[in-house]
């Protein structure tokens, strides 16, 4: 279990989970001078845990320090993105303002970033791709509907149980954090949240079709609040197909109004959670079902300052399918991602855990090429924190750095993924060093062997952030003749 | 034989096909109160049939009014759709102004729809797919031509000879009633209307490639009309590549002049259908060729009320190529289709035969969502005549219903199916039924039994329709404790 | 090796290919009554050439007159084309003025097409598809980079390296006139031109995915110029990511600055095509690697009038793969090809050699139809000579015409090529031949044995040009009875 990999007290995540954050509002600027109210219950909590030795209590205390800072750097990072107007101006990175709340109700709601394409064409690429985040209270359940697209669930966070309808029954799967499932699109499904205490965040990647970039709900069961999309045929049409008389329908759905997410009893939930099956195989092959645990795979790269955990199609029958990867970055606080590029694929990373910083370099677009003996870059940089979303086209260099505060957890969806390979300008494997000699010695002007000497640190993947290197920057080389 | 299932005498059919119908323009209103003249030359021919013993010649009297009402609605609906205006603000019905006459002569007419994108750009997802029209007089005679584009074709009235020139000579097939046949893109064909009294009417359907949404005709063999593309060649070229001087080409290109279907001598027919081959199998494979009578598969759906034949890609080796299902439904007069949707295909739906309405229902598109925790649904609809095309997006919830005066045929072309399928809302099989107890309980706020009591109707795809109904309304059970 | 079927010492292409052409300028028009400097240099380095024996030296000096004539035609086309306001108005021809140049340094250049939509939706099917030209002087070396494309690349003329990064190492191949290799997207790749004496031209076809239409070049290694994406991260991202003081990366990338092309000795040269791997099979299926040269496959169709060279897909596992066709037409100075379609496939032409001229027929799409009975079409014609790029949409017909001072010679990429057919118009196999007796009669309105004598020519898809038959004028057949 890797996102949960500090075992706070659920009591602790619940706290913290309940600072709602209204997005660009008034935020406290006193909270750093005084002692916070939620940081004494956090330790109060602590201290009254019977079965907590002293040792135990202390630590839980510094739990909750650590998540404090963690939960106000997101909120300072937030309202700074808030007052300096966001990302409004790039469009490679989206906050908030680029979500569009499509479903709020008292016990959830459903979050939908824009059309990426929205304000350019640059991402034309990933039209068809929309993303969505879920997030449902403790013992609630979403009422059952379908869509007009294929549905990829990602479990950020919480314990879900999912139904689909298939044929003339339900089959029921378990999600727990880290858990990948698809639903096919049309599928009638409904979630529940059987947590008692914790929030389910589920990250929605929806591939359209049939209206290209949109996708939409279809609540077939419900009454008034959710809408059945039966009440909007005529009521001979309803009184035909469904045989009963339009005074009974009209009582049936007339009955539903708690709202397309809704709490419900631990009851309830217990009857729900009951015959789920046992999780299958990767459901990318298109025969297997039911979820797929990422963290459970044997992670791809793995090292002090990160751990990488993919998952995607290998040899699909089908070319109508999908050509997805997905991936998961756990960056350790204080570190960082190489300098890298995908060779085909487009990567949509969602940050679901910690602070840090994206950069990526990209042709200069906008205005006159200056020279015309080759192309000039230019930067395009983010503040990462729970929620925001990038975008990374393919052959575009980037990296993505955690803060001290606490690990970086990126979900990424990688699209075109059939056959793509991520190099790296440095580390252990890194195209420098792959290219022969005589050629690095003409592109860099500079002989090769000091051109290796630079190029030549030993980690790969992921290597300790800019800002330790703060700490001892004396001890940096200075490789070249300079 | 399905759609000609009153076997009426040929004359009938001639003589009233003949009631050409300018769109939009002066329908004497009188009708209705005088006897027409044409349901008179109807009776007339029956009474003249000397093989006809006096009941065949009151059987086939009672057809002649049936008939003749059944156009009079046709009539009446096509005169209502021009006077209000007709489907103009309906992104999802496309009556006869949508359709545009690209090729006008005495012996027949190509018609052609507008783009599904014409008017919005939720249809974009069928984009690439043009709906066209031919009607040919009796033995009448279609010029040589290929198309920019894949081809389908349906034959929904009518005996006709088909020739596709491949390779270095001329394939021929016979085509029926039901008959399904692919013309690959860029195939020289003609068809001839082999029938001496009826008409034939093709539904062809264009999968566009080389320029999205668009197809053009290019007609090799002709002269001043149709048009040789030849022609078009600069002189020099044309001497060069054929090695004939200019005035033999010029005299050659000069004989044509009877536009590109014109009416042939019953020897020139009986010529050209001769040597036609066997039909084999379903094309759709890639290996097989010639048509496929939709008839003659084994429905799929069939009872009282209603029948579905269907056919479609079962296991193509290739992707590229089409992910197309033909189906036909032949809904019994009166009776309706269950209120259902498709999980992943477009449907592209052309009335061949009959009367009645449809109805969709699409998530509340123009202006604001009024709240916001699930949305809110609006219903499409639209009265359904021969010709009229309609399309069902994806996930969206449809019922078809036939009108009493006869059988509704609707000849549907469904995009993107593969892996597609149809669930219902009602009948034997429905998705409230496959819902786990709970759900539905939860769902509907009501109890899993009485929901279940309410979604019992036995029958399956085709109902009685809301018309039959409204007879015996008193009979309606009211199921729920209202 | 077909290009360079006449043996011509390798300094008068040279020579010749030292005539810089500055687009729509200056031309002298006095050039056809003096003699020509470079003409009377080219003969005087034939008469210098020892090892030439008198006849030798004569042949050389005609060739010299060959040559000279061309490239005066090419000149007086070029100028043709620049006060007449070039294609500027056609949608299908492109010349000089639709190229861009996105890379100049004083060793080459690298010039792309405008985006095939610019100018109208027509060819949006080819949306995709981006052309582009690479000129690099003899001893030149291309800088490392990398597309966010596919990439496809012709040899045109010259002799090249090629060395791309694969994993930790770089894999080098050597091109000569005719190979053809594919660089996967994303994969880091430099070129070098080995000739002492000749300049390198290469096509390159760029299958643009990420950002549809858009390519972009990333050069990793370099400095100021070609500048390095990585020196557009952060100075903090750099030092910590590649583990090296900033003074010393800056060092680093202040070192190159002699652009993105630049002239190498020829002991570089020597050094840096060591080594390359003996070129394997075709490149598209997949497994195989390494360049495929076009010219050694057996011609297709060969004769007098001319040759053509083909390559595609034949039996790809995967469907997401190409489906290109690459073809070669050499056709014979005063020849021309027969009048033929495409039956699927989109064709991009380029013309590498050689003058002539091309037309083809289009539906008449601008203004209103004039009747209704059948379309009619309209000619685009233009002017080729080396560089001019053409596209024929799938089924309109084309010919391509050898002016009589050199062969014809077009590079042609086949877009959607998998099942594509051509169907001539003329020639031993063509489409009025192949239809049936009664059709081709009704079609033309004249007995079918006279058009059949009329289209009867034996040769196949090269045959003599107009400019040939104007000669013999009088010996053109009268085949019809006008």
């Amino acid at each position: 279990m890797i996102v949960m990999n500090t075992k706070l007290p659920l009591i602790l995540l619940l706290l913290f989970s309940l600072i709602a954050l209204p997005a660009c509002l008034a935020l406290s600027s006193s909270r750093e001078t005084e002692v916070d109210p939620e940081l004494m219950t956090c330790k109060h909590q602590c201290r009254q845990q019977q079965q907590y030795t002293e040792r135990d209590k202390q630590k839980c205390m510094e739990r909750c320090d650590g998540y404090y800072k963690k939960k106000l750097k997101e909120r300072e990072m937030e309202q700074k993105e808030c007052e300096e107007g966001g990302y409004e101006e790039n469009r490679f990175v989206f906050g908030n303002k680029q979500f569009k709340t499509r479903v709020q109700t008292e016990n959830g709601r459903v979050r939908v970033l824009q059309k990426f394409t929205a304000k350019s064409n640059l991402l034309r690429g990933i039209e068809n791709f929309r993303l969505a985040i879920l997030e449902a209270q403790q013992h609630s359940f979403v009422s059952p509907l379908h869509f007009d697209s294929e549905l990829i669930i990602f479990t950020v966070k919480g314990r879900a149980t999912i139904g689909l309808v298939k044929g003339d029954k339900t089959e029921k799967f378990n999600l727990e954090t880290g858990d990948v499932i698809r639903v096919p699109s049309g599928t009638p499904f409904y979630i529940v949240n059987r947590d008692e205490n914790e929030k389910l965040i589920l990250a929605n990647l929806h591939i359209t079709a049939s209206i290209p970039g949109h996708f939409e709900a279809f609540y077939g069961p419900g009454g008034r609040d959710p809408e059945s999309v039966l009440e909007a045929f005529s009521w001979d049409v309803l009184e035909a197909s469904i045989k009963v008389h339009k005074e009974s329908l009209k009582w049936l759905f007339g009955r539903q109004n708690r709202g397309s997410i809704f709490r419900i009893s631990r009851e309830q939930v217990k009857s729900l959670s009951k015959g789920w099956e046992i999780p299958s195989l990767w459901p990318f092959g298109g025969q297997k079902r039911g979820p797929f645990n990422l963290f459970k795979s044997k992670s791809s790269v793995s090292n002090d300052y990160g751990r990488l955990y993919e998952a995607g199609p290998e040899d699909q029958g089908s070319l109508e399918d999908l050509t997805l990867m997905i991936n998961f970055a756990d960056i350790t606080n204080g570190s960082m991602s190489a300098p890298m590029y995908n060779s085909k694929a487009i990567k949509i990373g969602i940050v679901t855990n910690g602070t840090g910083r994206f950069e990526m370099v990209t042709p200069h677009l906008s205005g006159k090429q200056q020279r015309k003996s080759s192309p000039r870059y230019e930067r395009v940089s983010g503040e990462l924190r729970p929620g925001v979303v990038f975008v990374v086209p393919a052959g575009h260099p980037w990296v993505t750095m955690a803060h001290r505060q606490s690990n970086l957890q990126i979900l990424c969806f990688e699209v075109n993924a059939r056959g793509n390979v991520k190099l790296a300008f440095a580390g252990k494997r890194n195209i420098v060093k792959a290219m022969d000699e005589k050629a690095k010695e003409l592109a860099f002007n500079w002989p090769a062997e000091k051109v290796d000497d630079i190029f030549s640190r030993k980690e790969e993947f992921f290597f300790p952030g800019p800002q330790n290197l703060e700490d001892d920057e004396e001890e940096l080389p200075h490789r070249a003749d300079a």
